[in-house]
């Protein structure tokens, strides 16, 4: 190849401008995935999809199909249950995740009901273990020396305590566990949970609710820290692992193979936790920039060749961090990465001090939006009632200050409409194409009134007792600190829909990690610099 | 170093004539390795050793240090358990292993009596959950369709068994878990586990043979096959990880580094299994050699050159497995290891076709020499009744034909003497420096009667259900089948003290595994060739 067409090839998009956002979708991904990793599905018997996007007229003749097929899977899964451990499982197993993985997703849905209802746990021998239990005497333990001579007597609460432990397991255990021990299976497994999980948010069942709660727990078992490799990713590794990087990265998109190669290169490094059962694909992923100053803006980071040389930096800025597998949700894989990638980076940079991101906002702009809109209507109809009657509604509050209120008042006129200050604001936030943000006036308006509401919306505003913006919720959990906010950070569609172009940065101190993640599970507390901390308190 | 020095560094012993057996003392060992890797531990304050073995005017001075330090320890593990997640843990759990690994053995053992015991779980809690399910009314349940209807009934089922899951675990759990994920952690309490066995053999107490069972449960989910690593082992590996190979190898010592590279050399091969959390240390290994032919003897298999070119071979003995966690005991990671093996063997050499092992018999002379003294003694006993009873001990058998024992009798008047051809046998077997193999008399009568009986303790001998010979039950469970038993294929001391020289083929074949390890389970059915069972059938 030429020098010239290999440019053309390493400037190539790699994704295509319709490709579907993975967190909204990860069963039609997850089933592509396996329909690639498995070629010749396509020639066995389960190889007819039932997905009703199908042609109308071919629907009737496939309703059958479909029925036989979710059968088959259904009698598979069965064998995969309760066949005897050392018959052959590994092609019964394998029968059943190829099976699984072709049926429609109604027929995956009803699956997944028969495994939370039917692989149950025995309610009648808990029964009969308790009454067991029940009958027992506790001996009477005392505290002083000697207590335990009756060490005997506990036997029979050892024996049944074990065997209670054991019967309150459900049965689709077993196929939890067999499908961890299949090559394979743990990639399976998170195939199953995100479906689960996809099926929840339409429905919630408690039975299927009760099957995610118990997969969960499984899998963080199997993906402790433990048995977790930490990987650097380079330009070296082998391309079937950089297109995970490609498809998965969810906060930068990466463009084409050259921009893969820039985000590997100098200047810059990759970070991957990898489990030796789901080879050549990392669970969670991070990118790291080495930068001389923590970063205000996007541009910054997105660089096309090194600012500085790395021996300069003393800095080091995650920009992005993605994690592969919808089906590990809720297990938090990112503050042990986080901690080890510091580590690492301080070992060989020790020039490195600062460790901080630059992260999004993603909930700052609906958090505002809704507040605006409620804000409006809840003035208008306290107007509406008779001001006589003394109390307005304790939840009214006019986010605005008095000059912010008369400083948009006066600049809106010409563009947008509004009773109030906060309607204002609503229209003006809301018109098409940000328009907002073309003008100067507008902007030297909003800039501070924005700026004072985001770090409120960052340091106050909360759900039960955790932040409210879910990126925000992550760092603090992993013992970050806010340091600063950064206007017009990210220009990009997505940065002004999301937090009108506004980032943060988030600092980790190696020696402050454990108390700040400690004081914000425990109290709620949120560590920010003092800058920040003013902007939002009287 | 010119090649003289080097060619006797590479002859130069690797282990001491007295070394510990690991088998006997994997306390001892296991401390001495905790040192080693902690080399500052000495400088702690934690680096009194309170071993009885220390002369008796320094014990009076170290019993408050013992109760000092014993006491440090206590408030380590304590705080390990009861500190919040995020607390600095890091630290707790390093001071609680390096506290433990340097406490005396006796320390050890009221230390892991003070977790099993107080740390055990809530019983009151338990109760508490107890009676709030049996306050629940089950739902009826209808097999038939819409039987669910009643769904939001079970999510109380759901949340209470959920609750009682939790509870039934004991408070050490905690321990366990967190140790998981700390570095060297796994490892620490593969140490603890093999602790808990050792003071489990001198006294069984429920309560320690309960957080046994705990633990073992634990560890088996944590090193699940999923998360192990098939490894090659070569020489160009790490001295670190090779030094383990010569520590661990229980079943041909490897006598010095010329040893070690032949074994990982050309016409054989070794492969491990490998944790993340335990880098660079093989949990087992397994030792192969490449051959025209299953092996006989073991001088077949120790060569120095390779007898044969590695592409003319068509089986793969497996010469020696070995694990190296005495803590992981009866967590069986070996039939894993096999069958990867087989696999991988297969795909790299496809013109090998048979899968062997060249095996010791443990506990041939043992059952053998047991069986032959108690006949003698019913013998006597009944003789020395009156023969009017009419019945002699249903337990009396004579395990000889009468072609053998009088064979016995009439060659053994020289050299040595008995009322019996069991007696006679008895003393011949038992005589020093294994005279009876000196003399060809002895042995034509000897060899058939003992291939005979070692047949029949091979495929007859069992203790519930199961192999009497434990490396014989190894590979029924794992799914081998017994092929054949060589006379005289190991004239070592042990070789001959063990099983009077004898050594047995077990042949895997890949599509039995399943089935036979299936048979062997369930019915306890073993696999032999039928050679070898003619010689036991009448």
């Amino acid at each position: 190849m030429n020098k010239k067409a290999l440019a053309i090839l390493m400037r190539a998009r790699m994704r295509p401008n319709n490709s579907i956002n993975p967190a909204l979708s990860p069963l039609a991904k997850e089933m592509n995935q396996v329909n690639q990793n498995s070629p010749d599905s396509q020639s066995t018997g389960h190889a007819i999809r039932c997905d009703s996007e199908e042609p109308s007229e071919m629907r009737t003749n496939d309703a059958g199909n479909c029925e036989r097929e979710f059968e088959l899977v259904r009698t598979s899964m069965h064998s995969a249950i309760s066949m005897s451990k050392t018959e052959d499982l590994d092609s019964i197993l394998h029968n059943f995740s190829e099976g699984y993985s072709n049926l429609s997703i109604e027929n995956r849905r009803k699956l997944l009901l028969v495994l939370a209802r039917e692989y149950d746990l025995n309610r009648v021998h808990v029964r009969e273990l308790i009454k067991q239990y029940l009958g027992l005497e506790l001996p009477g333990v005392d505290k002083a020396q000697g207590s335990f001579s009756e060490e005997g007597l506990f036997s029979s609460f050892y024996r049944i305590e074990r065997n209670l432990r054991h019967t309150l397991r459900p049965l689709y255990e077993v196929l939890f566990d067999r499908l961890n021990t299949h090559p394979g299976g743990l990639r399976f497994l998170s195939i199953l949970r995100s479906d689960i999980l996809s099926f929840l948010t339409e429905e919630n069942i408690s039975s299927l609710r009760a099957l995610d709660s118990y997969l969960k727990e499984k899998l963080s078992t199997w993906l402790s820290p433990a048995a977790l490799e930490l990987h650097q990713i380079t330009w070296d590794d082998p391309a079937s692992l950089l297109e995970k990087i490609v498809a998965y990265e969810a906060v930068h998109p990466i463009s084409n193979l050259l921009d893969l190669k820039r985000r590997l290169g100098v200047g810059r490094r990759c970070f991957g936790y990898l489990h030796p059962a789901i080879p050549g694909e990392p669970l969670i992923f991070i990118e790291v920039a080495l930068l001389k100053n923590i970063a205000q803006t996007i541009q910054e980071v997105l660089w096309d060749s090194p600012p500085i040389p790395e021996n300069e930096a003393t800095c080091a800025l995650f920009y992005s961090i993605s994690s592969t597998q919808p089906g590990l949700s809720g297990i938090n894989l990112g503050k042990f990465l986080i901690k080890r990638v510091i580590t690492l980076v301080i070992r060989e940079m020790p020039h490195i001090s600062t460790f901080a991101t630059l992260s999004p906002i993603p909930g700052f702009m609906q958090w505002l939006l809704s507040k605006l809109a409620s804000q409006t209507k809840l003035a208008e109809s306290d107007m509406s009632q008779s001001l006589a009657e003394g109390s307005s509604s304790t939840f009214w509050e006019n986010i605005l200050k008095p000059e912010e209120e008369k400083a948009l008042m006066s600049i809106s006129k010409d563009i947008t409409s509004g009773k109030n200050g906060m309607e204002v604001m609503f229209n003006l936030l809301t018109s098409t194409y940000h328009k907002w943000t073309k003008s100067p006036e507008l902007l030297s308006v909003l800039e501070p009134l924005l700026m004072r509401l985001c770090a409120r919306y960052l340091l106050q505003e909360k759900k039960r007792g955790k932040a409210l913006d879910s990126v925000a919720n992550f760092h603090l959990q992993n013992g970050a600190m806010i340091e600063r906010i950064n206007w017009m950070a990210d220009r990009s569609d997505k940065g002004l829909s999301q937090s009108g172009g506004i980032m943060v940065n988030y600092v980790y101190s190696l020696e402050h990690i454990d108390e700040f993640a400690y004081s914000y599970l425990s109290t709620g507390d949120i560590h920010a610099s003092s800058d920040l901390r003013c902007t939002v308190e009287p």
